[in-house]
């Protein structure tokens, strides 16, 4: 078998083999297949696609490139879920443990923020001692123990994957439905979980900006999952305004405690419920509606609340910070944005109010930066709201006040007001699952 | 500027501008952007295409890569042809001559034989004597003082063609018009010449297999050329059977040495006759018909041959080998090659005749491997032809009997019998110059 007629073969649209997969990825892991051969490969499948049996056999390829996590060893059914990342998405912080609290284990590897979307790890570690870099022992123990742990990624997982994203990133075939499918989903694969909710954002925040494209993601994912013998689906779910109204690690922290005792913000708490739900039904604990009820039931008797509380000690972070989310780390400066205009906010620019909270020190551009946890913006106006010209739009929270002109400038741009109101979006568009897709706005 | 951005605009169908392309050509061949990059724009290329303005820019841009041969010192009209290479073209050693003895000059880089098809520079080299590697010096004054030099490549001829031409060779993006048009023509445009004519092969033994892809690779080469101030034209011609009846080195100057005598066989006589009138045509000696009775005469009255005496001889070779193409070294074995039916000889595939020919010594599988200059075959019978069971269709010819068995099972491979004749293929196609396509067939 020859990497040359792998390529041929791809750019003259065929479908590749299992075997000619396998062998692209192995000796692409292993060094044996150059860069430049990948890449003309990357191309020629950007440009001509890949069928579903192709894109679950690349994923299932990459998984197997490293450690694959072995679940079994801990009882009943363990669920995961994903977000492609978004702007004030703190849905993991209240959804595992609604998860949790009502019998299904959540063992979940987590990510870091990049660029303007923000990541898990980051929040949990903004609740003073709380840690992420357990060992797979003590992650195995403590999900065993309170069915609950979220840390940092351990071993060596689908390294095919990480070395073919370094190498799309800089020859312009990132943004390919099948590649990006594969890239995420060889990575759920290999953490071990049975079932997978995935939370594809859509709009002007998401990495997918078009209603078709994230549909097209989704039903891509969800056959790789079903393929590869995991429950999967996706909620289709908008991203065109940050989602609640804390941007930042902390304050999406102390946002997220609030919604699980049950007064957080109506957009948010609806998409948590949806997507506890979603999970829930994956995991057989039955129908749409009962799964809703059981989601609910768990934020109202505070169980959910109190898996929190435990995953956070367990992770040794402090319980005050659960119980009384005021005492979560402050930060030193803040500065009010102030409307100029009367009207309405007709659109908010997700990924420019990201971009304007890393400037304040919440994120980082690039992997090795340090962030202040303490840092971000909370909104006080949210897309389809009457602005007053002197009404406050949202406060911004730094370590210093040289931090605000800046983010300032960059989260006004981010804003478009109108004379009159715009009608309300969905939140949530469409259901996916092994049965195809389920529209679910009017 | 960014070659990521770049990719990025080729991979999504657009045109790249003049400085994108300069930028991407001269960074490739510093070495400041890497292979991956530069394959996985290859890819974008060929399956998004390049219009005529970047195929032009592209090559231009590859040809002032390197040196830029400066035949300006040379008075007069300073032609080229160019074969895009088959099997018994021997066209160069027929042409060239008839074209100097018509008074317009023939400064001619050539290039070896690989794989099934040969090279000029074997062929001169197969005269005992004869020598190719003349220096640029040495070149200029024999062009000069008798009008003929073809020799091997001096200097560094277009260097980034050859660096992408090695990565597209690995990557499967060889076989894209505008890129194949680009390769062959900055090494033309960096040789200098005044007028270009392409000898276009097209069928069974050519790089383009069908009629269509041969045009738009002459319209390509033909825009290329005349874009870059060049006056070039490309003739479509028939490579479904070997050209004349000899192929291998030294029997391949004997039938050329006899064309020039007036006694070639007839496809190769006409074909010349044809390429000779064209570049006169481009050398502005007249129109068509003018060009046929200047190139006839040249033969006729022995100018042609004494031409090829003279380059011959003023590179060292011996003018006896030329006069008396007997002369010219023999193989030691030789062995008929019977046909076992009746029948018509229907096809004969020139690319597994070529192959033939290779295991017999005549050419080379790898750019080091050594060559016997008298090795190859004569064909007895070509297609159209009858055969009666008995008769020879052709002569092998080696240095040791070993190598026959082996070149006869594929020199037969190469043929298809049928019960009747099949009318007689054309074997100019059309013809290719700035005015556009003209059918040569009825």
């Amino acid at each position: 078998m020859r990497m040359y007629d792998i390529i041929a073969k791809k750019r003259d649209g065929g479908a590749l083999t299992d075997r000619e997969i396998d062998f692209f990825v192995q000796n692409y892991t292993s060094g044996v297949i150059p860069d430049y051969q990948a890449s003309a490969l990357m191309m020629a499948i950007y440009l001509r696609g890949m069928n579903a049996r192709e894109t679950a056999r690349l994923t299932a390829a990459m998984a197997r490139s490293g450690d694959m996590v072995d679940l079994s060893a801990i009882a009943g059914v363990k669920a995961d879920k994903h977000s492609t990342g978004g702007v004030g998405d703190k849905t993991t912080l209240v959804v595992a443990p609604i998860v949790a609290a009502c019998g299904v284990k959540m063992a979940k590897m987590s990510g870091r923020g990049l660029g303007h979307t923000g990541g898990t790890l980051d929040k949990i570690e903004s609740v003073p001692g709380a840690r992420v870099d357990l060992t797979e022992q003590q992650f195995f123990d403590q999900v065993r123990r309170i069915g609950l742990a979220v840390i940092g990624q351990t071993g060596n997982l689908a390294p095919a994957d990480r070395k073919l994203y370094a190498l799309r990133d800089v020859t312009a075939t990132v943004s390919s439905i099948p590649l990006i499918a594969s890239s995420i989903m060889s990575k759920k694969l290999a953490a071990g979980a049975d079932c997978i909710l995935l939370d594809v954002k859509t709009g002007s925040g998401a990495f997918m900006k078009t209603l078709e494209d994230s549909i097209a993601l989704a039903r891509a994912m969800v056959d790789i999952g079903e393929h590869n013998g995991r429950r999967t689906a996706a909620l289709i779910t908008n991203m065109d305004c940050p989602l609640g109204y804390a941007i930042g690690n902390s304050l999406e922290v102390a946002e997220a405690v609030r919604t699980l005792q049950g007064r957080g913000p109506a957009d948010l708490t609806d998409l948590c419920r949806a997507l506890a739900a979603g999970l829930l039904m994956l995991a057989g604990k039955g129908d749409a509606a009962a799964c809703r009820v059981l989601a609910e039931q768990a934020v109202a008797t505070g169980a959910a609340h109190t898996k929190l509380r435990e995953m956070i000690c367990a992770q040794g972070g402090g319980a005050q910070y659960i119980d009384d989310p005021g005492l979560l780390p402050q930060a030193r400066c803040s500065r009010p944005v102030l409307a100029r205009q009367d009207g309405y906010l007709a659109a908010m620019d997700s990924e420019a109010v990201g971009t304007a909270a890393v400037l304040l020190g919440a994120g980082r551009e690039t992997k090795d930066a340090s962030i202040d946890p303490a840092a971000g913006i909370v909104l006080a106006k949210k897309t389809g709201d009457a602005v007053h010209a002197g009404e406050v739009l949202a406060t911004l929270y730094a370590s210093e006040t040289g931090l605000f002109e800046a983010a300032e400038a960059q989260f006004c741009q981010a804003l478009r007001f109108a004379d009159a109101p715009r009608p309300p979006q969905p939140l949530v568009y469409a259901r996916v699952d092994r049965d195809g897709v389920t529209m679910l706005t009017p």
